[in-house]
């Protein structure tokens, strides 16, 4: 086990309801859900924050909004809508420091955003 | 003008509060705040929604959050932290169909995120 609780689920090492995985990108459902689809979409690349993203890392967060997309579409949330989020820091909520987009739907979705 | 007020902003033809602008990217302050640092990042390219994101717009994704990320070192809430939100179709509140990143902080964020 690491000490980062995302790099175990993407290693396998922790068990999660994963819905996705590839060599870079790993999906499983939040095990606290907040709608009724409620998945984090994770790189398996340690980046502890959004702080901590840089240019060479660009494709990489990419990827986890067309991997969003693409659950989206499979769970029948895509045309009624659906909200992407990532926290940054504690006072934005975020409790796992290994960085992961929120990707929530099947529920009217209200405005502010927290 | 064309008939996406968000490509108007990003060739300058509609005022806004324009914090950042290089080719591909531009930022501006949400004329409607929910919180002391609200922006929107989006790229000049025009894309409706995340539904319509491909494999070849993830580089472009990514520096939504580069660019976010620089922004909330300037506005000096990157520390205390922000939350980044984008949101695909009506039933998520996306009211503007070309995709923006909403950077949201200087104040506690709730969870759910709406």
């Amino acid at each position: 086990m690491s000490d980062c609780l995302f790099c175990d689920i993407a290693a396998s090492k922790m068990s999660s309801d994963i819905v996705h995985k590839d060599d870079e990108v790993v999906a499983f459902r939040d095990i606290n859900p907040q709608a009724p689809v409620h998945i984090l979409v994770i790189p398996t690349k340690h980046i502890a924050t959004a702080n901590d993203l840089h240019a060479e890392d660009e494709q990489l967060v990419g990827k986890l909004y067309t991997v969003a997309k693409a659950l989206a579409q499979k769970e029948g949330i895509a045309q009624d809508g659906y909200r992407l989020v990532m926290n940054c820091n504690k006072g934005a909520g975020q409790a796992v420091f290994h960085i992961h987009l929120h990707l929530l739907g099947g529920r009217k979705l209200t405005w502010p955003p927290g």
